[in-house]
């Protein structure tokens, strides 16, 4: 292996060379058949990324690759598989491709083989699950856990959240449903209880989600409950019986004996690359049983595998990384909106926001210099067909060119189906879907200009034959793989979050009944 | 009043004397306690517009002022609400503000008066809803209705359902639940079958929604849901006692008989704007009695009444329709995020997602001229805290500066609320919208680049005591308003929707078997 140098992007001078290359493939003229069949890679997990109409041709992908090869993207992929600390900032190593499978050497950490840590609270958990649903475990009056109430918030919640809902009917189809899941995170009083309104405290079983075992929101939750539980007065509720939680060995949470069981993280799993660590094992395993949370890691790990592909032709994530920082350094496109088209993927898009605006939303590089060029875009996106009917007009019409990632299947979820006009709603989903891309690359010439389409406005497509966990996983870490691409390539710190420390800080001071600054004392003023 | 002209915002003198304003104010000087109690206006139904956090001074605000003025956008307003059809492509009126009171003339059509319409069918849904509450009006085997399901996409779902969910809690809170509300609009077969998993079709009604009766979505989900309820063979139920529809009086659907009440809307509502006509109305009023709807009604019309105010001092939105263009088109800032510290409004940021970037993302004037500066920026946000621990690293660190929009209440929904550290959950939820707002104003210095933070990020601040149906209605009107002032400012048609034409087009080229160009036909073959 090659030494590994890190370095600014435009220190690169494969970087420089896409800079000067004047202007860009028209797709009304390039995309054919033949481009749509080639340009064409397999992502793991039975997705297949597709990128035909993208504004790339033979020539920047090459130069592409020329910088791929110039940032080592896929030494840097294997240093950080390795368990080098490439969290600067933390000095923390990020491991949470190793959750899923081995990619690259043993890491050991304190005498500790982190691998086997790992596999071993994932099976704590299918254990404990187990028990939950077959009634070994069960609540503080004797009942039967009906639902489970994740408390958390950012990585603790989001990801879980969007997984649990991708697969809910999945596994209603399958019938495969074992509990119910919610999820409490907002500190707003509205939160808790709106959720907690409708359920029997008697068979709901919670999970506390804190790494550092100090988020305000989570502990303020945690208090919120067991006070609304016992204002109830059940004869016999005991609210210790009813609280599990995930953390880290070290925090202040693993210590409580408010709880009655813990399940482990660790430094080296960021909140928002989690979703594959206990965060999501627990409350994905209670609410479907280890099966699919297993199918899940499997396709998280196929994707993490082909990720290692040196060959970007052959690296759906490293060739989405690298096409999605030519449209954001070069071609100057502000913004990605990621479609899925279903609705089982309903807040996989706000995942998406935390993961890929949180890790690069940065302005200084790896080492803390300020950087010249800029990093990550802002990422939102709404399911399909329900944004063609909302923001899609500025998609197509607007004066910003918005690169779009659409993912799609083949097949529901569920199997049910019904036919009106002579076609399946399934049909008409994936008919919408293949005539968005169609629209957006070709355009439609109209002398009218208000009914005139430009064409030339590039998407891609993660597709599938079904939504399964496996499909999901590898969905997932797509995504995660990409945006660490990205950050290899931008030189920056995808792992730190030094951006949220401010107001934290800034809140604790109000909190605490501080003298504060004049400005920060008057919103207070009109706000209370 | 003065001759209306349109003309571009490139032609006006009052926009090139903007443009050649050098430099930009600093927030860390000028963010006074003096600054945030002036810089403040009512926005009606109790909200204030405090714009104190924006980058703005006398002499910007003068310039927009005039601006304003050149733009006639006071005039406009009145001419839109007088009834001129300043929807220029369709050749039609734009007429929500009427639904919520006059602030005009008579406006008669076909020899109707408009408002007396309107009025009409707002009463008749308060008297159908009373009946369905009294049981006078009952499902087709006898039972009382206890849940009410829209059907409808686009503005037929995002507004009623972002409205729904504002005041569910406040309903709790004041025991005034009547039916619990549920939504279906995506055509994926996955959101039928995921809503009508849990409900019993005895005690259900559904409310069909589509203006032109043609919405494939919605009559697809239409033969869904009778499909299922028949699958269930249930003794006695007849599917045409569940369905009432809200359509215009022209379409097809207002023909059925398939349903048994019809409730209508007209050409002059645009889908996006229809949450306070029968598109809303039914549904609400349903969910919570037809007070909380008058309530919003008045809310709305006290935000419209306000909007009519010539001095900008004195128009929050007019003020904030400026001052959004001046950032976007000024100072270069793509997009807009808004941030609601209401987990009430958790899905207030997907309407005004659609109420903006449908409205405003196009490229051609009123005229259909193709236009050269910038229109609609992208929207988007999450309800706040749990935004602080997902994108909030980009908003303050990230390389593009992206203005925020907050919306915070004194006063949770909910009165049960509990006490950690001290505090309660309420006042750490405002404790940390003021922070946010400091924190992106002022910044902080750090040798350690990670940790510094620039400031000087624009934020404006909508807030009132408590979020109820008539502050809600007053938030509503206040975007539809700022949206409509910067329809003006950039001389669009904010009230047609072309672009979402073509992928329609496509789409029944598909499902109508035509024969298929071959970029489409590939893409099929992909998802098939």
């Amino acid at each position: 292996m090659r030494d590994i140098i890190y370095k600014n992007l435009d220190g690169c001078h494969s970087y420089r060379q896409i800079k000067d290359v004047v202007g860009s493939i028209e797709l009304k003229v390039a995309l054919t058949s033949e481009r749509i069949s080639s340009y064409s890679i397999p992502a793991g997990g039975g997705i297949t990324y597709n990128y035909a109409a993208k504004l790339v041709d033979e020539r920047i992908i090459g130069l592409l690759e020329n910088l791929a090869i110039e940032q080592q993207l896929a030494e840097k992929y294997l240093s950080l598989a390795d368990g080098e600390p490439v969290n600067t900032g933390e000095n923390r190593k990020v491991l949470h491709h190793l959750m899923r499978g081995r990619i690259a050497g043993d890491v050991v950490f304190e005498g500790q083989d982190l691998w086997q840590f790992y596999k071993s609270e994932h099976e704590r958990i299918y254990d404990f699950s187990q028990k939950v649903h077959t009634g070994q475990i069960l609540g503080s009056t004797g009942k039967q856990f009906k639902t489970v109430i994740q408390i958390g918030i950012g990585g603790s919640d989001l990801g879980p959240r969007a997984l649990y809902l991708a697969l809910k009917n999945y596994a209603r189809s399958q019938k495969n449903e074992k509990l119910v899941a919610l999820f409490i995170s907002n500190i707003d009083p509205d939160d808790p209880n709106d959720v907690l309104s409708a359920i029997d405290f008697e068979t709901t079983i919670f999970i506390l989600v804190s790494k550092s075992g100090t988020t305000q929101e989570t502990l303020a939750n945690f208090e919120f409950v067991k006070c609304k539980m016992m204002e109830k007065e059940i004869p016999g509720l005991s609210p210790k019986q009813h609280f599990v939680v995930v953390t880290s060995k070290t925090s202040p949470l693993s210590k409580t004996d408010r709880t009655f069981n813990s399940f482990y993280i660790d430094d080296f799993i960021g909140g928002r690359y989690s979703s594959t660590s206990a965060v999501g094992a627990l409350v994905l395993s209670l609410a479907f049983g280890s099966g699919y949370f297993q199918d899940l890691l499997r396709g998280a790990h196929e994707a993490d595998k082909q990720a290692l592909n040196t060959d970007i032709r052959k690296n759906a994530s490293m060739m989405d990384a690298l096409i999605g920082l030519y449209e954001r350094n070069v071609l100057g496109m502000p913004a990605t909106a990621v479609l899925p088209y279903s609705q089982a993927l309903v807040r996989f898009p706000a995942h998406l926001q935390q993961l890929d605006m949180e890790s690069n939303g940065k302005s200084v590089n790896r080492y803390g210099d300020p950087i010249s060029y800029l990093t990550g875009p802002i990422v939102f996106g709404e399911p399909g067909t329900n944004g063609q009917h909302s923001f899609y007009q500025h998609l197509h019409q607007g004066t910003d060119i918005i690169p779009l990632q659409f993912i799609g299947f083949t097949q529901a979820q569920s199997d049910f189906d019904v036919s009106s006009d002579g076609t399946l709603s399934q049909q008409k989903l994936v008919a919408n879907l293949a005539a968005q891309i169609t629209a957006f690359a070709l355009g439609k010439e109209d002398l009218n200009r208000n009914r005139h389409f430009s064409g030339d406005r590039p998407t891609s497509l993660l597709y599938s034959s079904k939504l399964t966990p496996r499909a999901l996983g590898a969905l997932l870490a797509h995504f995660e793989n990409k945006v660490m691409f990205q950050g290899f390539l931008w030189n920056i710190n995808s792992f730190d979050q030094e951006g949220v420390q401010l107001g934290k800080a800034l809140t604790s001071q109000v909190l605490a009944g501080d003298s504060l600054n004049p400005v920060l004392s008057s919103y207070i003023k009109l706000l209370t």
